[in-house]
This record gives C-alpha cells, sequence and structure tokens, in this order.
C-alpha cells in the first residue's frame, strides 16, 4: 500500500508522513495510490480507498468525482488556531485603528484617536467548530462575553451561553465570527435577514466568502457606515472585481499560511491516515451536505 | 472631609466616585482638598492626606512636591487589561502584514505574502505586574510559552518559567513586551547589551518610552531592518523628532484610552481611596523608586 501525496512539500516532510502513516510516501505520483493525500486535485484507480485534505474545508474539491466506496476526509481543525488568531488579529488592528496611527505617526504626527477595548464585549461565534472553539478560548482571554451558535452543541468551555437561533448571534454581540463550513446549507447564509437585526459594529469572515450573501453585504455596508466587514475572503478570490468599501478590511485568504503551521497540518492529515488504516477515520465528509 | 477630583469627568461618574469613596465630592475644586483624586496636577493643602492617580505609572507627577505625611498611592493595574490588548494588536497586525494586505486589496491586489503566528512562539515579559500578567495569561491563549523576570516574583498563572536575569529574556525570546515602570532603575534599561543580544523579531513597549535607550534603539532598528519595534510610546512625545524608522509602528500612547475601560479605571482608584479611608491603601508608591 502507498501514499500519493498530491502537492510539494520538503523531503524532509514525506519522511515524516511516512514514518506518521507507517507506509512509502511518493509526490505527486504518475498513478493513483491507495492512500491520497490531496490539497484539491486527485488522481482515482480502482485501488484508491482514502482520499484525505490537507485543508480543513472541502467545498473546493470535486466531491461528486469521488466514488462512494472511496472513504473522504477533511482536515477539520487543523487549522483552528491559526485562523482564530488571524480573527483577532483583524478584530483588534481595527479597533486600536494601527494603520491609520501607522501612517499618522510615519507622517510625522501624533495625534489620539479614540479607541475601543474587547473587554466585556459580547462575541458571538456562528459553527462551533474548531475555528469556534479556538475563538472562544481567545475571546474568553481577552474577557470578552462569549455566546455561540451550532447545530450540534458539544464541548462548550469558554461559551457562556449556545443560544437557540442564529439571529440572537446577531441581535446580542458586539463583534460576531462566522466560522461555518461552506456547505449546500450554509450557502449565502449570512444575508440581509441576519444582517438586518445586527446590533454591533463587526462581522468577522475566516471561513469562505460564500456563507455571506454579496449582494446583502454589499448593502449592509454602504448602509452602516460605521459597521466593518473584516474578512480574510471575498467573492470571486484571487479577482476583486468592483471597489473594496472603504469599511471592509480583507487580507488574501492568508490565516493558516503559516509556514510551520502548515506542517503541523500536514502532521495532523497523517495521524488521520494513521487512524483511517486503523479502522477509526475521523472527519468522514457527509457528502449529502455537498452535493 | 471632601473628594476633590483634578480632571473632568461626567457628572454620572462623579457620584459614582463619591458613592464608592463615602465623601462628599468636587470636579476641580478652587482649594485643596483632604483627599486628591489626580492626572498629573494637583493642589496642595495642610489637610491634604493623600493622593491618588488615576493613571498607573507615575513618573509624571511631581512627586518632589509631595510632601512626606500625604499618602501618595498609583492606579497600578487598573490599566492592564486595555493595555496588554494593545500590545497584543500591535504584534498580531504586524505578523499577520494586516495594514499592508488592507492597502493592497483596496488597490485592488489580492496577494499572498507569508504570515506568522504566535503558536509555540516564545513570548518575554520584563516586569511582571498588572501588565505583565495579563499579557502572560493573553499568550497562553494563543499557545506561545512564556518566560517572564521580574525583581518580585509572585504569582506565575500562566509563567512557564522565570528567569534571572533580564538578558536571558532577550536571548531566549521571540516576542518581548516592555512592562516596566519607568523609575529611576528602569531609565535607559533596555540598551544596547540586551539589545545585542535579542535572538527574536519583534519588541513591543506599551510602557514608557524612556524605560528604552533611543539611541541604541535606533541604532539597532537600522542594523536589523527585519526586526521590529512595535511602541505605543516614543521619546519626547507628542512631538515626534526626526523620522520614524520604517521598522517601527507607532501608536500615540493610546493602549489603555478605552473610554468604557477609564471609567473601570476610575472606579479602581476610587475603590482604593476608600480602602485608604479604611487604613489598608494599595499600591503606595515608594519615592525612592523615583527620586
Amino acid at each position: 500500500m502507498k501514499l500519493g501525496i498530491y502537492f510539494d512539500i520538503t523531503k524532509e516532510m514525506v519522511d515524516r508522513c511516512s514514518e506518521i502513516t507507517g507506509l512509502p510516501a511518493e509526490v505527486r505520483p504518475d498513478h493513483p495510490t491507495e492512500i491520497e493525500l490531496i490539497q484539491k486535485d486527485f488522481l482515482l484507480g480502482p485501488e484508491t480507498k482514502l482520499i484525505q485534505t490537507i485543508t480543513a474545508g472541502v467545498d473546493h474539491v470535486k466531491i461528486t468525482e469521488i466514488p462512494k466506496n472511496v472513504t473522504f476526509c477533511s482536515n477539520a481543525d487543523a487549522f483552528s488556531d491559526p485562523v482564530a488568531e488571524h480573527a483577532f488579529a483583524l478584530i483588534l488592528s481595527h479597533i486600536r485603528k494601527l494603520c491609520t496611527f501607522d501612517s499618522m505617526t510615519k507622517n510625522g504626527t501624533w495625534k489620539k484617536l479614540p479607541v475601543s477595548s474587547l473587554k466585556h464585549k459580547t462575541l458571538g461565534i456562528l459553527g462551533y467548530g474548531g475555528i469556534g472553539r479556538s475563538c472562544a478560548r481567545l475571546g474568553k482571554a481577552f474577557g470578552m462575553k462569549i455566546i455561540a451558535f451550532t447545530r450540534t452543541p458539544g464541548d462548550g468551555t469558554n461559551v457562556d451561553r449556545f443560544v437557540n437561533k442564529p439571529d440572537e448571534i446577531f441581535r446580542e454581540s458586539d463583534v460576531v465570527i462566522i466560522g461555518l463550513p461552506l456547505t449546500k446549507e450554509t450557502r449565502g447564509y449570512v444575508g440581509s435577514e441576519l444582517l438586518s437585526v445586527f446590533r454591533g459594529d463587526i462581522i468577522v469572515n475566516v471561513a469562505r466568502s460564500d456563507i455571506v450573501d454579496k449582494t446583502s453585504m454589499l448593502e449592509f455596508l454602504k448602509k452602516n457606515p460605521e459597521k466593518e466587514y473584516l474578512s480574510d475572503v471575498w467573492w470571486g478570490e484571487p479577482r476583486i472585481d468592483g471597489k473594496i468599501p472603504e469599511n471592509a478590511v480583507l487580507t488574501p485568504h492568508v490565516a493558516g499560511l503559516s509556514p510551520d503551521l502548515v506542517e503541523e497540518a500536514l502532521i495532523h492529515a497523517c495521524h488521520n491516515i494513521r487512524k483511517y488504516l486503523d479502522g477509526k477515520p475521523e472527519n468522514v465528509v457527509k457528502r449529502e451536505d455537498y452535493i
């Protein structure tokens, strides 16, 4: 049995993958392998048994082309900590006006402007998977009150209250973080209905652009120039169509990109391959969520 | 006995101060009062018993003019949480390249650049008072290893190890946060000796400019363009003499400025006044540290 790795990594990391899975490993093999570790593209053969992504989300993978007898696993939770860190970077940089102050002071101007703080504010988390849990831990450390919405409440460490409906998140929070996977059910999930009841200041998207309805969000930002959309994703990325609103701050889908943590995610995926070989795979994708 | 408040606050907050201290309160009284709550300036009379600052640091107060029979208290720890939050805002915004990405995407460019993450990095904290403790709590939540240096080790929650000498902080840390008070002993404390052994990337100052030796730091930044000084303070502020180095990011002493938290600090100070009246004042300033 062989492990095929369908993206480029260092020789050292190939050896590490081999060691963890207990399988000989090959990068970008010419022929399909029994076990495939992929980013997006894969090869399929009659012997292919498992497709494991290095990415946490699987919405970019052509799931319809994976036969039902092939197990398909995501790398859910592997990037949760760096992604949550990015969410807080976006929030803190904004409320502390860092880009404004940097450019003002570099131009020789020392002028105080009001800043705000996270302490005592309410953080609403939409989707309580790995990213949600990491965000709750960080929010708690900053002294925030944490509320969360999920279809599947589990471990509620750091959550003050799970709410029953997503609109409660928007009604009660100062800051909302979107941490949902993009599935057929969550596409366009954050639309005019939820946005119209939002009482807070900041909506953060560190998940996928299409969870938010583009037209509704652009209208919301136009109507509410004092509210802010901080996002690591954008509709149609890497293209940017039209002008980015002044009250949107974007980063080019880099939340999980830190090189040392990509290695950590690779190791996380290899451990799941080992679990599959031992008959206990985790993060098996429910195809019906996507197709 | 009367409480004089020597800076402007709302009527509502005056009432709150009165309620907590149990004293009639007056804003900007014409005559010295027994108890004085000050920002910087104060009046002195034969009846003055206590001078309590709203600020955490007291280096800006003319301590030599306060007679020895007057108790002088700082508001240490009152701003620790917002100041630590500001330190992490500076760090995260920098390592996630937020200002660069914001300006690139607003110009229509979606281009990934490498970012880094705090997870598994070492945070060195110089001075383990209120700010240090808050920074340790936040660093731990981000998955950092925490080392700290202090003359007076106390509660070490969230600290992995106290080191014996300040140079160990600079030798071992990826990120150093300066959280010392400015006293006669700490003036120029971070100079060429400590900077020359610094192995990490980022030095953060959310304390006072003069704890860092200006000439040494400017030389260090020039010699090490890949290293960064992130600071809420600057020598000679609010004036900026000369050009700010490209690898320095400044904010104009706003770390503790959040309006709701200024109220919290006021309440913190009033509780200490009450403690003084009950014979148990805290944060009594050791004059010999300053004079």
